[in-house]
């Protein structure tokens, strides 16, 4: 068995080729052709931690991974990341173990940021005059550099509640080329962008519905368990089109169950991203129309891109 | 994170510290201490294969623990043994990986050997005239070593199908100083032996209810999974106790079911192992009773002697 750090893993791992795979997974997942026990949950009220195992194999993959993912969000102040992660990687011919990437929540980051870029793919109008982005954190920053290889657009609204994150981030997204706005108001994102991407841990909405123009899609990433949300209610039911990674896990939390709850919208409207990019259902028709798409992570996510770190590390 | 071989486990690794945590293991799951999410499976037909993946914590801990074990049974063609196992250790205070265990499964064999010697010194009859073991498989074989501790008994009567198996396990137990009777019906095993142990992946009933002396404990290891039986289902329902480690997983197989479904028995007539071992539930009450028990394996055994191990190993 090797093992790989989070160094090895981040220097070698090809996001092309980890976003092809990513999508492959979307594709097989909503074909039934993955297997993904329920996630095994821990607490552990008295350090404010949490702990999740996901265990994934595609049909015919010769690998099959479990991933261990922690979140204990008190050990900043004990000098360590609040998050960390790890995926053993197993033969499926033999059951033996192959690898252990010691990532440390890395490869969580990164594909969740790649699934915004292939919804972004997806479901982006044709000609984006403007990039949105609301949160500044880790995850905020990623979307942004996985947006770069889908369009040629390089003008930035940044919303941020903390003005010296907010800086920061504005210095990043310069850095990376950006022609960069920040704002404190979250309207002027929605006014100024036709492609916008939600990252942030808010438990209300940010996003109202007047502000949004015809045209735009958003990705809203950041509700990835109950009682998070980041976008209006009625936004969600005005969407000309609704993409979700899971009907299952969108109709427990993230923007969709809120307004399937308050009864805005039908569970029939909800594509499944994996029929968008396989052809089955149809994503997006015209610039004008507004599509939503709502991205709580899946195990197959995990599983493809431990494949794809492994395929560029055994190399 | 510190990673030990299979060789570094079996030679650290304290079998009475192991039996005695893993007893309180027992009485914290009986008494709810215990989170056990449900366990995953994943299945590989092509492959011949399975894994499943336990997870556990008991409150209070300072660690908590995933274990994957997996089964392969093509791979003795192969030249790899049919099961792998490893346990992964976090720390349930920051999350952080302590210890990977790569025992490539002999935890699960000890634990499994070791839940045999803590249901004999419950259960067994003050004196033992005669120790009797159906099976000749790695498994009888840790069940005997188990034993040993629990009963100055040194007669032995094993019952085996295979001629050639039967005679390497004799060979084995007369190495451990035991007096050995091999034989090939297995009501010879009743006659002779007041405590006995079935270890075998039997799917139909090997030891027959009329052969059973009054005074006799029986303990049923193989029947781990559904379809597996190695009591009559009438033995079962004539047992004075019933002890079973999980209600649950009794009930959905091990020779429980069968008896259940069947009717002999009533849910309410079984005890869990837990509250016998704190005391809350009386077992054997005296030398005349016929008791049972099924063991069907739980993760908190898993977690139990991969905390003992890590400690033997981190000293």
């Amino acid at each position: 068995m090797n093992i790989y750090t989070r160094a090895q893993i981040m220097t070698s791992l090809c996001p092309g080729d980890a976003a092809a795979l990513i999508a492959q997974g979307f594709i097989a997942q909503a074909e039934g052709r993955v297997q993904l026990p329920p996630i095994q949950s821990l607490q552990f009220p008295a350090s404010n931690g949490d702990c999740c195992v996901k265990s994934a194999w595609m049909s015919g993959d010769e690998v099959f991974s479990v991933r261990v993912s922690a979140g204990f969000y008190d050990n900043p102040a004990k000098g360590f990341s609040s998050n960390d992660g790890l995926t053993l990687i197993f033969s499926a011919l033999t059951g033996q173990p192959v690898a252990l990437l010691r990532d440390g929540g890395w490869l969580t980051s990164m594909r969740t940021a790649l699934a915004g870029q292939i919804v972004a793919r997806a479901m982006a109008p044709s000609q984006v005059s403007g990039i949105g982005v609301v949160g500044t954190g880790e995850q905020a920053r990623m979307q942004l550099e996985q947006l770069m290889p889908v369009t040629a657009c390089r003008r930035l609204t940044v919303y941020g509640r903390n003005r010296q994150r907010l800086k920061q981030y504005c210095e990043f997204a310069e850095a990376l080329g950006f022609d960069v706005a920040a704002t404190q108001n979250a309207k002027d994102v929605a006014t100024h962008s036709n492609l916008i991407i939600t990252a942030t841990p808010s438990r209300e909405a940010i996003i109202a519905n007047e502000w949004v123009n015809p045209g735009t899609h958003i990705t809203a990433i950041g509700a990835d368990s109950p009682g998070k949300q980041e976008l209006d209610a009625h936004l969600v039911a005005r969407a000309d089109v609704i993409v979700v990674d899971s009907i299952e896990q969108c109709c427990q939390f993230g923007e969709i169950s809120g307004a399937l709850k308050s009864g805005l919208i039908d569970k029939g409207r909800l594509l499944v991203l994996g029929s968008v990019l396989s052809g089955r259902a149809i994503g997006r028709r015209d610039d004008t129309q507004i599509t939503v798409a709502d991205l709580t992570g899946l195990g197959v996510q995990d599983a493809q891109i431990a494949k794809c770190a492994m395929a560029s590390l055994a190399h």
